[in-house]
C-alpha cells in the first residue's frame, strides 16, 4: 500500500515555486543596501500546483557566519510571503528564501470541512500517516509526543474528540517542524551590504585646508584645528578635506585656471604628485603624518570624522609617472595626453592608464594608497571622478577594502550620465552626488526626489545632496541673494538625510562666477589660498547651526524612504514630509527667494498619520512659533526675508 | 612606445557593461512569445565609464541554426541601444545583446573638434593607429584599403586634406568593422519560443459532439462534420471537442451532476477511460479513428481546425487502474480518492499522482498520449485543469511535444490564482483562459485589459477570453436576456484577439443555472446529450457571423498590444480601439443590456494616430452606417434592443 503521502522522488523536480523575491539588485547581482540597526523586509512569491498549501522561510546569515537562521514567512495573501530580520553589525549579509508543500496544513484544512464520520475518520487515518512521518523524524520527547498524537489520530473513532485532537496548534506545530519538506525549493542567496549609519545620514563640511590660517599664510592641519569646534557648532559630522597631497610643479594652474601659473601660485590640489612624494604623502605646508592624524582624532573627539579626497591621477611630476611608465598612455609623439571632462581641460593632471599592461600592479598600488590612509585611520573617502576608471576596478577595491575595513565608507562624485552613476552606486558606493545641484522648480524636485526616494533604486543609491561645489556654482546661485542660499540649504538638508555644503563659500554666500554661462567660482580656491571673512555679521552659520540641529534632534530626517510630498496652490510653495516612528517631520519651503508666497497645502493625513479632521499642532523648530491645524487643508506663507521655510515637527 | 589604444588585456574584467535586456521573462529563465511574421525589437542599456562611446549588437538565431545572425544596435540615447529582427519559422529562438568599446568612434569625435594644426597632426597619428589595428585583422582588398587610410592619416600634414580623410563614412565603417572589440562583454541568450499565428488570433467554438446527431440519437464524428459549414459561417476558426474517449461506468454521474446516475445516463466526458480503452482511444458511439481523421480533414478543408482536450485524469474503470496502481494516491483504507476542485466534487474521477514512484513511466506515457494524437493530425489542445498537475510535468510536456511537433499549440484551463495562472503560460502554454467571464464593470474590464495588454507579463501570458463555458454560466448571463449575450461576444472578440464561447448554448442565450448562486448549467450538457434547436429565429449565429467577420478583415482586431481606451462621460458606455499599421477599429460599447446609453466620447487621437480637429469618418462594421466625426470628442448613442456596439472602421 502506498503511504497517503509520500515524499516526493528525489530525482523529482522541486514542486514548489519562488518568484519575485524583494529587495533585489539585478536579480542578486548586486547587494542592497542598509546600515546597521535596520531592517531588512523581504518579500516574495512562493506557491505549488494544485490546491495544496506551502510553507515559505527566510534564511539569512550575517557576515562570517556559515550556519543560516531560518523565520517563517507570513502569508500576505495571493501566494505572497514576507518575514524580515534586523542586521546589528556591518558587513556583507546574504538572504534567500525556500518553498516546500506543507501537506499537514492542507490535510488539517480539509480535515476541519469533514461532515460524514466514516470520511472524518478516514482522514485522521491519513492525518496520522503525515504526523508518523513527522514523528520519524523528531528525537527524543518530540517523537513520543508526535508518535502518540498520530496514535491517537489512527486509533480514535468518535468524531468529536478527533476534532479535539486536532486543534492541538502546539503539537501541530511541532509535527509541521519535523514533517518532510516535500517539493522544496531555494533560491541562491541574494547579498546586502550592511554599513553604519554614517552611510545613510550624514552632513558635509567642505573645507580646504590651505585657506584656514591667518591672512596671508597658508593654512595647515592645526589650523583646521582651530576651526573644528565651529564646524561642530554648526552641525556637521563630516569634515572633507579635497587632496592633502603634494602638488606638482610641472604645468601647474595659476589663479582662475590659468593654464600656466607663476612661482607664486599654489596649484589645484588635485594635480597630486610631486618630488616631495604623490598619494600617501602629505603636502609639506599642511603638516606631517602625525600633525593628520592630530587632525583626525581632534575631529572624532567632537564628534565628526575627517573625509579624505580620494583622485586616481597624476601631476607630471608625480613620482609615478617615472617609476610606472606602463600607468600612463603615451601618445605617437611620446607625450602624454592630459585629462580632460570636456570642455574643462586639465593640463596639470595625467589620467592613469587602468588598462595597463602592468595592470594587476596598478590595481593594487591604487588598493595599498586606499589601506595606507585607512590604516591612518581615515574611514571616509570622497572619490574623485570615480566614472572615468573601470567598473570592475571600483568593485574590487571597494570589496578588497572593506574586507579589511568594513567601516569604510565611499562617495562617488560621478557627475555623469544616469546609467553609469547608478552603475558605480550597484557595485559599492556607499553614497553618490546627485543632481540636485541643479533641480529648482518644484515640479523638478518633486519628481527627482520621488525616483531617489521611492523607486526600486533606492536599494541600492543613496542620495548625498550638495547646493554648491568647489566645481560648481549652479546658475540659480550666481549673483543670488542669501535668501536662495538658505532655501537651498533647507532643501538639501531636509529632503537628504545626506547632505553637504563646500564652505565657508556657502555661509557666506559666495555667488560671483568667473565669467557668464560659467559654474566656476570667480577667483576660484580651487587655485589659490583664500582667507575668509568668517565674522561677518550676515554668515549664515547660525542659520545651518539651527537647520542641522533639527536633523540630528529629528529621526524622521535621518533617512530617506519615508518621504511623502503634499499638494500645495502655489508652484512656488513646496511641502513634504518625513517620519521615522512617531516622529513627523513637515517642511513647507517658499522656491521664490524673492518674495513672500502664500497658499493652501492639502496634507497627505495618512502619510503623516493623522486622523482626518482631527486638530494637530506644527511647531516651527526654525523658530518655535506654533499653529493649530485642523485635517488636510491648512494655510502657509513664507516671506523669504524672514525664513524660506518652515520645518515643523507635528503634535498630535 | 605603447600603442595609442592597445587591445585590452585579455585577463581584464571586460569594460562595457549591459544592463536591463528587454524583452525578458524573469531574466531570461523563461522565453517571450511571438508568432511567426512578429518584430522581437530589442531594447538594452549598453555601457561604459569614463566619456569613450561604445557600440552595441544585437545577435539572434532561429531554431537548428548554429551560427549567430549581428544587427548593429542603433542609440535612443541616454545608453540605451535597440535593434528588431523579424521571425519567420516556428521553434525556440535565441536573442543576446554585445557592448564593446569603439574608440575610433570617440577618436573621430574628438579629431572633428581639434583646432590647432599640430594638435590635429597628433590627433590624425592616433587615429591611424586605431586603423592600422582594424587593418591588421581585415583581408585582401579591405585590408589594403584600410592600411592606405592609415597610411594617409600619419603622413598627411595638411590640416584640410586630413579633416576631408577623416570624413569618409564608408571606409571608417569598414575600419570600425574590423576593429578589435576592446572590452567587450556579451549577455546570455535569452529564449523567445514562436508559434504560428493562430496562437495570437484564434476564435474557438466549443460543441459537444454527442450533442450533434437528430434528436433522440447520439451524435457522431460524421454529424459534427455536417455541423462544419455552420460553424465555418460564424467565423470561428478553432472547433473544440470536450474529451472523446470512453466514458467510465463506475460511478458515472446522473443528470445535473447526480453522484451515480442509472443505466441511461451517458456520463461526463471528463470521466475518461473504460472496458474499451483510455486515453488514446475513442467512445464508441461517436466513431472509430479513421472518422476523427476524417472530421479533422474535413475542418481543414473550412480552414478550421479541431482542438482536442487534454484531461490527465481517469474514471475509476480507466485501464490504467489496473495496470499502473502506483500512478494513483490510496487512502489508508487503500480506496482512492476521487478528485476534487472545492467546492466541486468529481466522484467519476480519479486524479492521476504526478509525483508515484513511478514518475517516469507515467510522466512518458502522458506524452505519448499527446504524441499519438499529434501523429493523428491534432495540432491544438485545451488542457483541463494543468494547475493540479506539477509545473516541471508541464515545462518538460510542452517542450517534448514541440521538439517534435513544433506547430502545436497549448491552451490553459487554470482557471485558478493568479500566479500559477502566469507560472503556467511562462513555461510555454500558447494561451491562457482568463478572467474575462467575470469581468463585467468598465472599470474592470479597463483595468484587466490595460494588465493583459500592457504589462510585462503580455510577452508570455497569451489572454484566451470566454463569455462562458460548460462549467461557468456567469452571473450577469444567468437569466439574462439576449441583449447581454450580444455584449459579451463583442467584448470577448474585440478586446481579445483570442476568443471563445461555448456553443450551442451561447447563440441560443442559454441562460438557466441549475440553482440560484450556482454557475453550472440547468441540465448541463456535461451530463446529458443535448438537442439544440439551431433554427431558432432568436439565435445569435448570424450576429456572430458579423463579428467575426469583422475580426476576420481586420488585422486591427488580431492582435493584442495595441488595445487603447478612450475616455466617456458614461459609466455604461466604454470606449477602446485596436491598431495594425493603417488598420483601425474603434469599438464604443453599451454596458447596459436593458436601456440605451448615450454620451460623449474623448479620443485618444494619437493613439488612433489621428490629426487634432481633423475631420474622419467612422464606418460602424456591423451595419454599415457611417458618420463624420471631428477631433476628439464626439457623441454616441447604443441602444442595446438594436445592437450593443458600434465596432467602427476609420476612414481619415
Amino acid at each position: 500500500m502506498n503511504d497517503a503521502r509520500k515524499p516526493l522522488r528525489e530525482d523529482l523536480a522541486p514542486a514548489a515555486v519562488i518568484e519575485n523575491v524583494r529587495p533585489s539588485v539585478d536579480g542578486g547581482r548586486f547587494a542592497v543596501k542598509r546600515v546597521v540597526g535596520e531592517e531588512i523586509v523581504v518579500v516574495a512569491d512562493g506557491f505549488a500546483h494544485g490546491h495544496e498549501t506551502v510553507a515559505c522561510e527566510m534564511r539569512y546569515r550575517g557576515p562570517g557566519e556559515d550556519a543560516w537562521h531560518a523565520v517563517e514567512m507570513l502569508s500576505l495573501g495571493n501566494d505572497r510571503w514576507q518575514a524580515a530580520f534586523t542586521v546589528d553589525r556591518v558587513g556583507l549579509w546574504q538572504y534567500r528564501v525556500a518553498c516546500w508543500m506543507d501537506p499537514l496544513a492542507s490535510w488539517r484544512e480539509g480535515f476541519a470541512r469533514r461532515v460524514d464520520a466514516d470520511d472524518l475518520r478516514l482522514s485522521a487515518k491519513m492525518g496520522a500517516q503525515l504526523i508518523a512521518l513527522a514523528a520519524a523524524r523528531a528525537k527524543g520527547a518530540e517523537r513520543d509526543a508526535l508518535a502518540t498524537l498520530a496514535r491517537q489520530m489512527s486509533e480514535e473513532r468518535e468524531p468529536a474528540r478527533l476534532r479535539a485532537i486536532a486543534q492541538d496548534e502546539a503539537l501541530f506545530a511541532l509535527a509541521r517542524k519535523h514533517a518532510p519538506r516535500d517539493g522544496a525549493c531555494e533560491t541562491a542567496p541574494f547579498p546586502a551590504m550592511i554599513e553604519r549609519e554614517r552611510a545613510r545620514f550624514s552632513a558635509w563640511y567642505e573645507l580646504f585646508a590651505r585657506s584656514t590660517g591667518a591672512e596671508g599664510a597658508h593654512g595647515t592641519f592645526a589650523d583646521v584645528e582651530e576651526r573644528l569646534d565651529d564646524i561642530a557648532a554648526m552641525g556637521f559630522n563630516v569634515v572633507y578635506l579635497p587632496p592633502i597631497h603634494p602638488i606638482g610643479r610641472v604645468k601647474r594652474k595659476g589663479r582662475n585656471n590659468i593654464p600656466v601659473g607663476n612661482a607664486e601660485d599654489v596649484g589645484s590640489p588635485w594635480g597630486i604628485g610631486a618630488a616631495e612624494g604623490g598619494h600617501t604623502a602629505i603636502h609639506t605646508a599642511l603638516g606631517n603624518h602625525s600633525d593628520f592624524k592630530h587632525l583626525l582624532r581632534s575631529a572624532r573627539l567632537r564628534k565628526m570624522e575627517i573625509a579624505m579626497d580620494l583622485a586616481f591621477q597624476a601631476a607630471p611630476d608625480h613620482p609615478w609617472v617615472k617609476e610606472h611608465p606602463d600607468w600612463f598612455r603615451r601618445r605617437p609623439d611620446g607625450s602624454i595626453q592630459f585629462a580632460e571632462n570636456p570642455p574643462k581641460k586639465y593640463e596639470d593632471i595625467y589620467p592613469i592608464d587602468f588598462d595597463s599592461r602592468d595592470w594587476r600592479a596598478l590595481w593594487q598600488a591604487m588598493h595599498d594608497v586606499v589601506a595606507f590612509w585607512a590604516r591612518e585611520g581615515v574611514e571616509i573617502f570622497r572619490v574623485d571622478n570615480p566614472h572615468t576608471k573601470p567598473f570592475a576596478f571600483w568593485e574590487w577595491l571597494i570589496g578588497e577594502v572593506r574586507r579589511e575595513y568594513p567601516n569604510t565608507i565611499f562617495l562617488s562624485e560621478a557627475f555623469t550620465r544616469p546609467r553609469v552613476m547608478h552603475r558605480l552606486a550597484k557595485l559599492g558606493f556607499s553614497q553618490s552626488y546627485t543632481y540636485f545641484t541643479w533641480r529648482v522648480t518644484k515640479k523638478e524636485l518633486t519628481e527627482y526626489f520621488t525616483e531617489l526616494t521611492q523607486e526600486d533604486s533606492r536599494e541600492y543609491f543613496r542620495p548625498n545632496c550638495w547646493p554648491n561645489t568647489p566645481d560648481i556654482l549652479p546658475y540659480h546661485l550666481q549673483n543670488a541673494p542669501l535668501a536662495m542660499f538658505r532655501l537651498r540649504l533647507v532643501l538639501a538638508a531636509t529632503l537628504a538625510a545626506n547632505y553637504g555644503i563646500y564652505g565657508p563659500a556657502y555661509e557666506l554666500g559666495e555667488n560671483r562666477p568667473r565669467e557668464a554661462a560659467s559654474e566656476e567660482y570667480l577667483n576660484s580656491e580651487k587655485y589659490e589660498v583664500k582667507h575668509w571673512d568668517l565674522e561677518r555679521p550676515d554668515s549664515l552659520a547660525p542659520f545651518i547651526a539651527k537647520v542641522n540641529a533639527i536633523r540630528n534632534a529629528h529621526a524622521a530626517l535621518q533617512s530617506d524612504w519615508s518621504l511623502a510630498f503634499h499638494a500645495t496652490d502655489n508652484e512656488q510653495l513646496m511641502c513634504y514630509s518625513k517620519r521615522a516612528g512617531a516622529d513627523r517631520v513637515l517642511v513647507a519651503v517658499n522656491l521664490d527667494p524673492d518674495r513672500a508666497q502664500a497658499g493652501w497645502v492639502a496634507l497627505d493625513l495618512e502619510a503623516l498619520g493623522l486622523g482626518r479632521d482631527a486638530p494637530f499642532t506644527v511647531v516651527d523648530e526654525l523658530n518655535g512659533a506654533r499653529y493649530p491645524w485642523r485635517g488636510a487643508r491648512n494655510f502657509v506663507m513664507l516671506d523669504p526675508v524672514r525664513a524660506p521655510a518652515h520645518v515643523f515637527s507635528i503634535e498630535a
